[in-house]
């Protein structure tokens, strides 16, 4: 038996993310911040809030004023004005008086807390009752509670998620610097594919990697280059393979790894400028015949050509390598995973990585992983899936009803 | 004590969402398909594969050609031809023949299994040896075993993954039926709200729910409209919603749910056209001054205020709406949540929905849920969070080490 593949580890592989190039940065308009990748430290250049403002509807007060105030027992206090939305009151608050104040009011001098409308009762036009007492402090945002000037609040490499888009508008951030969104081309291969447009005749099949790869890529935020069916042929896949250098961050080449048309797949990728090939099959399953190389630094896969082969490996290997060139800090790096029970035994072989998919069925409260199986050139399997498990090279199997981590797909 | 609000319960609210319009359908191109939602049953018009392929590159054979071959008594084979990619062969294999083939090649009649190429020797041009033997079926997908022609393959109201997309290709949909993106206006009320290019005054503050809520809309697939900043004024509200309504499926009113300008929103949402106020505060914390009304069959939300309010009533309540005038089917509206043990004891009042904000740490494998405690009108609360937990109204409290469901943010 031969051993046609000189397999790398999964985890060698991944080290080898440190080799590629994160994308530039270009300013965008607030608007257009969330789900980008922060490119700056972000400081507070104000106290946030700038005012001491009221929480609640009611009375600015002095705590003090309010203090042993019940129901049976109540405070009077003098009404010495009513503060108008987003204006400066021009008077202040002393011992014994009050002032109409509505939430998001500024608090006038003097005043140190709100008591709410529905603990007072109005007498007439210049007195209150207070029903309760109220602690200084309370119902209120104190200037730069929020956030104090001068701190780094959001850092270069961080995702932007609504709320952080919320604060870059607190701070007046119209424009942001962010990381440009990765181009990523796809070229598929293979004289038996076909474009989706045709009708396939006997032998062969419409181009399906092309769009699943795609979806994926737009999925991890960067922006998918098409650059649609090469022969298996030497001089178009070259030709195809320095356009899409030429336009993109990130090269995948769908279909060209397995052992027929490996050989000058590996010859076009070897021919590049400044290349290198520096990983011709990874110890995972499925996923093996996957081909990793570089022209300056910029990385261009070949991937398998089954369908669920290569969305397995663009999830498990070529993302991390796109988190790094689209400038995501090692910090952010999380991957959300779902605790389930396995519903069934899982052989696996030691020595490679498996990845399973699987279904996600609730029962009586549980949450169970329930492999999906099929060969990886069907993708009914990947419809059918919820997501994939992951069962590490040292590990033989796993038995029904051990807590997996499933990637949800 | 005056009771401002008659609340209603969560659930009841939910139950509204059947009062609402699903947008209308456009069609669009395969390649824009992932992340919307299908509008149309999608049959399979082929079988697919169309033939039978090999998964493996090696040879066609009678899997009976190959029994009880071994390393030590291998079974010899004719090479009788060689298939080309994407064609159908012109020859059939019998019993003691073998054809050469490639992974996506088409096997010739008369053949049923594949043997690899790693399990060969090639003696001559015409002969080579078998060291195993191979079942009927093996290394091979049949005619339609990944779907069979004339079933319904994906259904509308579902979301359309990368696999989903992929099998669109598959089936040659170069346009596929889909519901159009929600748009969704935003109307930012308040007196002391300045937009984010200006420097606030005393007693202003930016605008930060226009962009929150839009960020929040972005996520939920849907379009933001950004209508500006409205003071608080009768005509001038009651033309924005006006226009809000003619340009989109669902208006959002941040800032006029407290109880000052509350009336005032009140009425001009009673003003409008075919209109009712469905719901006049909600038994959830934060979150409680939140209206829901209608115009004709497209809803409008007065939104609390304070940041973080706006943002979980947005999570929490009006998401589901959306799900539902997006044409997501019921079937497909799971929403993911992760278990974790909660780092401290919770109170919570009966009668109401809490959510409390969490950030999740791990601890020797452990996720932990730690409450960010601090008041809904800072947004630092909502910066380090990681998600949100619900406790139900009629729950009193958590206590530590509870296991609670995150909802990621």
């Amino acid at each position: 038996m031969k051993d046609f593949f000189k397999v790398t580890d999964l985890e060698k592989v991944l080290e080898y993310v440190s080799l590629f190039q994160t994308v530039e940065t270009e300013q965008i308009s607030l608007q257009e911040t969330p789900g980008r990748i922060l490119a700056e430290n972000i400081i507070s250049d104000i106290d946030l809030p700038g005012f001491s403002r009221s929480t609640m509807d009611g009375f600015a007060v002095r705590a003090s004023s309010t203090f042993g105030a019940s129901e049976e027992n109540p405070a009077y206090l003098s009404v010495v004005g009513s503060i108008a939305m987003g204006e400066s009151p021009s008077f202040s608050v002393n011992q014994g008086e009050a002032a109409k104040i509505s939430t998001g009011g500024m608090l006038p001098k003097g005043a140190d807390s709100i008591i709410m409308i529905e603990h007072t009762e109005t007498l007439d036009e210049k007195t209150i009752e207070a029903y309760k007492s109220v602690a200084p402090g309370q119902h209120m945002i104190e200037k730069g509670e929020d956030f104090t000037k001068g701190n780094i609040i959001l850092s270069a490499g961080q995702k932007i998620r609504p709320q952080e888009t919320g604060l870059l508008a607190a701070f007046g951030k119209e424009r942001v610097s962010v990381f440009k969104k990765p181009v990523i081309s796809i070229i598929s291969t293979g004289d038996e594919i076909v474009p989706v447009s045709s009708i396939p005749g006997p032998g062969q099949i419409r181009d399906i990697n092309t769009y699943t790869l795609s979806g994926q890529i737009k999925e991890a935020g960067c922006i998918p280059l098409h650059l649609g069916i090469v022969k298996d042929d030497f001089t178009t896949l070259f030709e195809k393979c320095s356009e899409a250098l030429d336009a993109s961050d990130m090269v995948l080449i769908s279909g060209g790894s397995s052992v027929g048309v490996r050989d000058f797949t590996i010859e076009v990728l070897s021919a590049l400028p400044d290349s290198d090939i520096i990983v011709h099959g990874i110890s995972i399953s499925p996923g093996k015949p996957t081909i990793l190389s570089r022209s300056g630094r910029k990385p261009l896969w070949g991937l398998p050509g089954h369908v669920v082969s290569a969305m397995i490996v663009f999830a498990a290997v070529v993302r991390p390598f796109i988190e790094k060139i689209s400038g995501l800090s090692a910090l952010h790096r999380s991957r959300l995973t779902l605790p389930a029970l396995l519903s069934r035994n899982i052989a696996s072989a030691q020595g490679r990585t498996d990845y399973i998919r699987v279904r996600l069925i609730k029962k009586e409260g549980v949450l169970w992983a329930e492999p999906v199986l099929g060969k990886s050139g069907l993708i009914n399997t990947m419809v059918k899936a919820d997501g994939l498990i992951e069962i590490g090279q040292h590990t033989e199997g796993l038995e029904k009803g051990t807590e997996v981590r499933v990637f949800p797909l």
